[in-house]
């Protein structure tokens, strides 16, 4: 079938490549002309057969917004557009609402896969009415991996972002669960070989997995990580996974915790931290230390 | 070679039976006859041929260390003693020292695997010397899973012990890291398959581990676990690494809120929430249900 | 001065009672006319002099946005508008807004106090312009406690609720600290007196406060609790905190523990704990007890 | 009465001087010959009449052990031994049984009130026999602040320091709540003076405390706490908690969040979350930064 993709970055570029390998016409639109098959949205609708189906695949937010308001302008009732973005699942039902008004169809697509997705398939998590989601059938079926898995419908607009976003938040509690572990065998002076370790765990274990694998990877390159920062950025899922189980009065403390680790990460100094140490000199005369690391008071009498 | 095996439990028989198809040679003792192929553990002793290789596999704590006070006494110089259960690693230490006293050497064997090992082999982290790991290594050879993996000499007596507990705590946190995405996936009514979701993840995903496909099959049998009650034990080594990382000064987040879910689920009701509870009712006139779930206070006039 | 208060509840009766007998003029409105003094918003405004300055403390959300959109409609250019109810910060923003679009004024107001207010005083947490706050200072001077305490202007609209907020979020972690240790004390026989424990804390110690009293209170009128369940509603305020710090990429663990533990608190069964012991059963063969407590499944066979 | 006190610190000097105050006999024995009244542990129990009551004050762990053993040598049946130092509870058991066997008594007395306790009285928390409590009263009354609050007998041996470790895990995780708080408002553009906010709350408020007059305190002498650095060593009683906890199955999320927050404090650099950045490195391309903070790689390319 015939694609418009927008969107033709890291992921996009790779997914072209993809759908293309699987026998679809794929044109693809990007505001760098460089990796760009039309020179316009305009141009991309207008060489596309109607009804037509358009993918987005730019960042969440503003740009998925506008690119959406601009399809609602363009596009024809009969059409349908795809966010294969990491957007906010409540985007969806405001943007699915937007296209219906004008007759124009909506399908939002939770991606994952990363760079490894080009070859070993990405896994779509998808949300929209049967009959929306049947007509991006066979491109999803050039995405996803072979076999029997690495697709599913999870329900109306929003579903498969919300999918998508869970996915994420289980996988950063999966990656917190590995690395606290890593580094608690690193602290223990009697545990020799630590990556060793994380290596034997690949086969027979009940933690093995495929970030296990990445993090023996990992481990090969550099056994003690000694060449980077403990600094880890987030992208947006882990924090809505978090709002929507608040939303629903659902704890979750170990995907919070992994998510908390990463804001920590991320600060040069923890304020909340410097407050604990003036409590603690406050009340108990307890050494504090400025900035530089030199003790800035002891023995505080009190009343002074 | 030949082993002297104690304990046939059901990892214990498991594991006899696998070592034998490897063509090894096990003389087993239980207490419960019908199990054993020796009637005492000096019969067992006197069976093997100096120098022995003797593998406990029961119970942590009394059971083990009343073997190794039995086996210190049985056993000559030369002899081996493997503890493949459940032990704390610092046990592992005075169980090293208590034996070696005697001549006797002692390897330490974490062993993963539980009812799939038979079939797939366990995954095996030791601790002892590498003269005497190597003197039990054709049975940890035929124990492990075929490849590259599944066995690490992780260093001297007791590593063995802290890798495995180190395994069951990150085991911990992935458990719970999927589970709490399962919880808030259906706590969400727009998602309308979750069983499916979880399927869909098998391939493709960032997330997708054995663990994973185990969830998979329990929703199969169960789509939302009704028949399950939400009520987990624990066998010890998530408590262990606590307790480790604390040692250590090492924080670790998710793995105690995952241990901390644990102990909760089987509380029937929460002390300490009957506090806060208590103290919601005391500064904000908030009502309190008692044990039957009727309101017990309400409005309570200050000073009354 | 004279004020119009709607919203005539528990906090609201006992603030106009409180503000009446500060010597100042207060016209109650409130649905219920056994509480109101006039019979609708609009004898309300009609009643007071211009410039008037009205009180809304009617619950946050629905409530409070009609009653703001109504005196929108009602009031004059140079009158103003105080909500005192729980609303979201961010509502503020919005209804200050709306309301200078009229050319009203907007002052936001948290209150603290709970039952006992109207003996002690209410402390108050304000936000919006300089010369707003001061126009119902009197009425603030009439409210907070007496002494150098208890009254604050945090900033512009949407900081009192904030503050407030923020208040709340710090009194969950504090309630869960005394919670927490409450239970521990309970869980050792070693302890034979934890009530006398908790009233001997309220003087010389780190952590005496006024929650440690009202937690001595609670406990002399029922030692164990035993008449109360464990089961703890939120009002809001500590989810909002919550979703503040993920918007500002703030840690907040303890306050997050506190509130998670209220959701949990209010589950029948935990759904997550039911997935980790699906997959403690899938895996380990881990005895699992059906909803009725009895044992369901055991030594599951792999495979089978 | 008369006292014999080992150990003049900064606790015990001020502890001397609120006792003699108070009109009894205390005869101080230090290693520091300046501080000390007596040239000897010897000298310190000659000079006493017998029966004797020793108060040790020494540094919990091996310096406490060592008296106790010196003491078991140098006194009689009949006298007493009072340990109020900081010793894990556990300990005390052990000294009790190790003091019994030679007919001493023996009592743990946890002590709170920092540097204000010679102002204000220490708050005691005391475990052992009701007739070995009993001989000290005197002395406990003399310490204690005046008043009905500040003296418990948390029960027999050990359950003083039990009482006092739990206190500082509540304490804990009450100055967590403040800094928590703290930092969040911090964080926030529009709340423009956090100081004035911290200082209108000691009155009025729910969260009212000795800490919060703490908080204030620091705050004044420092109003964004620029001068210290985010740093909080801890004493041991929180890690005690979060042991015995463990073993109680007690769960302790916000006491052994503070707890974490303290040792991530003093890290450098976090090696979990630099196995977090590697792993989203090896499956997202993400850049990762190494330890002078330059992008060391991004876009990696699977397979490479």
């Amino acid at each position: 079938m015939e694609l418009g993709l927008i969107g033709l970055g890291k992921m996009g570029g790779n997914m072209r490549e993809r759908i293309r390998r699987a026998g679809h016409t794929v044109i693809g639109y990007d505001r760098n002309p460089d990796l760009a098959d039309v020179g316009s949205l305009k141009e991309l609708v207008d060489t596309l057969a109607a009804p037509r189906v358009v993918w987005i695949m730019v960042p969440a937010g503003g740009p998925t917004q506008s690119t959406v308001d601009e399809l609602a302008e363009l596009l024809s009732p009969g059409d349908l557009v795809v966010d294969g973005g990491n957007s906010k699942w409540t985007d969806d039902k405001k943007h699915s609402e937007e296209l219906a008004a004008k007759g124009i169809g909506f399908v939002d697509a939770g991606v994952s896969g990363g760079v490894w997705g080009l070859e070993n398939g990405y896994a779509l998590m998808v949300g929209g009415s049967v009959e929306n989601v049947a007509k991006v059938q066979p491109i999803f079926d050039a995405l996803k991996p072979e076999g029997d898995y690495g697709f599913v419908r999870a329900g109306e607009a929003g579903a498969g972002h919300f999918a998508k976003m869970v996915h994420n938040g289980i996988e950063y509690a999966m990656m917190q669960a590995y690395a606290e572990g890593w580094e608690l065998l690193e602290a223990v002076p009697e545990v020799t070989d630590v990556r060793e370790i994380f290596r034997s765990w690949k086969e027979g274990t009940v933690i093995r997995s495929w970030l296990l694998d990445l993090a023996v990877n990992a481990l090969q390159e550099d056994e003690h990580l000694t060449g980077l920062r403990g600094y880890a950025d987030d992208s947006g899922e882990g924090r809505w996974t978090v709002e929507a189980a608040i939303d629903h009065a659902v704890p979750l403390p170990a995907i919070t915790a992994s998510l908390f680790a990463r804001f920590s990460s991320r600060q040069e100094d923890s304020p909340s931290m410097k407050m604990v140490a003036a409590l603690r000199n406050q009340f108990g005369g307890h050494a504090v230390t400025d900035a530089s690391g030199r003790v800035a008071k002891e023995h505080k009498t009190p009343g002074a």
